[in-house]
């Protein structure tokens, strides 16, 4: 499998691009807008064709590349079920995709928004605002849900085996990746704590609205294709 | 191989732990001074001990947190021939080092700066500011040499097997790793250029000074102890 790791600092947010070499069947996984150019050239120098995007959630905090990237290259856009309705596919729990050989499962972990998704494939999982290198995504807008946050966490993805890497759509301390037995033991905010616990911190955290969340969230229910002014 | 890339938002500095599973020893290779806590916790959190700091330069754009991890952990730093006096070991091309069960071959390729090196281990060479992701580092201080760098990406480095993954010690797009294959077939400033055109292009790359040069070039002199006031 071809792996990169990509990075948007202005919103601190990791792109990433999976491919098949077999077929050269690519995926962007959470494309950032301003980012559309470096994304194209990566798949173009890689011999590689964009079959799909993958969004793991409706972002508040940046603007997806994913409308422009199929206006340019025809890909599919896949989102979660209550994600943007443009999209050309919305999957749930359990389905499966296909990236040239790729094998992608579908992954429910709402919480952080009412449309998280998580893609596995392999032993790499891509875990949006879910789970991030020890921390979780907020739960304060967009049907966020402290509750189902926590079943997303220590029923679904630390449900995968321990050494499954984890992928999430951003970090803040310049962290690239974690495991699933590493963030189990040492994630400080679901590690040893019940429910109860972790409802109670997260509704404690007391956060500052994302910049861009006016901006953001309208722009990315029509994939990026328009964006409010501000944006 | 135990693997991680960490990434310094200020600098756009990538420092790499390496480590061997069995033995639970660890190396960083270019620490940055701000980001101790951080690779420490990492380090610990894993059940690591570091015994090693690889410095593949006198960085002039950060301070190395080579002296601190020294002092709190007791590591051997590693440095070239014209490093920092006071590292505890001075290597060279050819040279091999241990951590734990790992293998690391030492490469000379000066032109950056005339000490830096890059490490080689198994399919992974860190090439510090020698070769970078489709760029190189610039040669217009610290003794740089557009004629030696020429020879050190194109003899040194594209002398490894293509599938080599190439992890720089910066990026300023948010990529974090290429391969040698692709930097021979894509790197904008070598591929398919001669040395001529190559030293043409980096002596007319009029770049202003790094912001932190003075300060940061002789606290690297002593390995980080000693930082000149304004750093």
């Amino acid at each position: 499998m071809i792996f990169r790791q990509l990075f948007d600092a202005d919103s601190s947010t990791f792109t990433y691009l999976i491919a098949d070499p077999s077929t050269g069947k690519a995926a962007l996984i959470d494309p950032v807008l301003e980012k559309v150019e470096r994304d194209l050239q990566f798949v173009h120098e890689l011999g590689l064709s964009l079959s799909h995007v993958l969004e793991t959630h409706i972002h508040a905090d940046h603007v997806t590349a994913a409308g422009v990237l199929r206006q340019r290259t025809g890909c599919t856009v896949v989102v979660g079920e209550l994600g943007a309705e443009s999209a050309d596919r919305h999957v749930r729990h359990g389905d499966e995709l296909r990236v040239g050989q790729l094998l992608i499962h579908v992954l429910a972990t709402p919480g952080h928004t009412d449309d998280s998704l998580s893609y596995l494939v392999d032993d790499r999982v891509f875990t949006g605002d879910a789970l991030l290198v020890r921390g979780t995504g907020r739960t304060d807008f967009q049907n966020g849900d402290p509750s189902q946050l926590y079943d997303s966490i220590t029923r679904v993805l630390f449900a995968l085996p321990d050494d499954t890497r984890v992928y999430p759509a951003h970090d803040y301390q310049g962290r690239t990746m974690s495991t699933i037995g590493e963030e189990r033991q040492h994630n400080p905010r679901v590690a040893g704590k019940d429910r109860g616990a972790f409802i109670e911190l997260m509704n404690g955290l007391e956060l500052g609205l994302p910049k861009r969340i006016d901006v953001a969230v309208p722009a990315n229910r029509s994939l990026g294709m328009v964006v409010p002014s501000g944006g």
